[in-house]
């Protein structure tokens, strides 16, 4: 059952031992069930404040198909028309996410699992349509999120687990990027927290040869990413990524970690673990 | 965003001026929106702690013919088997839960969705097979439930909004009829708080003629209650609710109220509202 925490109504003071660690799976992690027992032990033994952020995963391409919705794409770009926000809602809000938190709970963790809808945490504009109707997609501006009402819960012993739904504040559930989620949490909780992001993904972490897992980057700051971007060693999917990680730190964000959830435990041991991203 | 309140380390004290509302909805109000737009507006208006208990709807239903999923009865009974527990999961924990929970949000209630494996709120057994192997059920007892956690979490300013799901603290999700989560989340909150138990159904309370929403009863104690059974008034599908609501009386809960979701804005005007089952 929960710690009984004390909840702080003192003015926002960034305290040195306080640390957070923003973790993100993503679906090789989320797919997987080796992969989630190992990671959830991991995350289970770092110390300190934590919340876990996830993606979606091939169950809401698996259900759109059996249920007969097509993905609609338009210029490569997803659409998430009224069919497939009932189906993420179902999968990222329900299946995923509680399968999530209750394994959580049996190592445990005193996860709650959350869509940005629940305590308000996470409010969202509806993206304009310009040239493309994205449908129900909820974009993440700097007033998303209130660092204290996150803190609030985290402080009375819960530890929160996101998924990537957000809400408008007006009755409707958004579809939002769970990387824009998790970094978007990170700039807002540096405030409060000495917070470092962890991106999981399936490479070891930035390699220089996409081919080499042995070629991982140890550390990169924004004028190496500058040179690895002219270099085109940064190839166009790891850009995103990559730019999120740089802003964040420019907000606030103490570190940002890009690896492979297997070496998450690394981390416990202070030993290096992935990319390491920082100001400097 | 939520009001920031204070975590009471103290121990138990039943405080007077603490009054908390547990309300289950059922089929009747989740299936139709016009029905749940009031009865959040509603549940909204009460003053005092509240918790919203939900059960399932018809589109868990629907999901499961769509998919295939046979509904599997024996003796009448329904049995969750590991594909009914992913739907289930999927529409009580994910679509219904965090529907309504946007909604709560968008009329002011800073709602948190949950299972009880959420918070490790409610934590169960799987039934043990007999007779019958109702697969993925989990069964409340009385270290079910730990009042402090949940208070913990209402204290920090959220209002707690609990499907029909609960865990097995192994790391598997298990289901648990509503109602049963309702009182039993009642008599584990009656030794924090003064606590009324209000279920929402299809009808004005409980009718001395079932086809007659005139012949409602305002009052039942328990020695009326035996008698409206001896007299056979109060009929078999009735039963179960009645018992577990005058249970939940003996066991400290102030007031149970069965009624339809309709009338509940009566409340906060301290009008009579459906059928009131109390001590004596």
């Amino acid at each position: 059952m929960s710690k009984i925490g004390t909840v702080s109504t003192h003015p926002v003071v960034l305290n040195d031992d306080r640390n957070l660690y923003i973790i993100k799976i993503g679906g090789n992690v989320i797919d997987n069930s080796e992969n989630l027992h190992a990671f959830i032990k991991d995350f289970t033994a770092l110390p300190g404040f934590k919340i876990l952020v996830h993606g979606g995963g091939k169950v809401a391409t698996q259900l759109s198909e059996t249920l007969g919705i097509e993905a609609k794409l338009v210029d490569g770009r997803r659409i998430t028309d009224i069919e497939t926000l009932r189906v993420v809602t179902m999968v990222y809000g329900g299946l995923i996410n509680k399968n999530i938190v209750a394994q959580l709970q049996r190592f445990g963790t005193n996860a709650i699992g959350l869509t940005g809808a629940d305590g308000d945490f996470i409010r969202t504009k509806k993206r304009p349509i310009k040239d493309i109707d994205y449908g129900f997609v909820g974009d993440i501006n700097e007033k998303s999120i209130d660092p204290k009402n996150i803190s609030n819960l985290m402080e009375a012993g819960f530890t929160p687990v996101f998924c990537a739904l957000t809400h408008d504040g007006e009755g409707q559930l958004l579809n939002t990027n769970a990387d824009t989620i998790a970094s978007a949490l990170a700039v807002a909780l540096a405030k409060l927290y000495n917070t470092t992001l962890i991106y999981c993904f399936e490479k070891k972490g930035v390699l220089k040869d996409i081919n080499d897992e042995d070629s991982l980057i140890r550390e990169i700051n924004p004028h190496h990413y500058d040179e690895l971007k002219s270099q085109k060693v940064i190839h166009s999917g790891m850009l995103p990524k990559m730019d999120n990680a740089f802003k964040a730190i420019s907000c606030g964000v103490k570190a940002v970690i890009i690896g492979h959830s297997d070496d998450l435990g690394k981390l416990k041991h202070n030993k290096p673990f992935g990319t390491l991203l920082s100001k400097s």
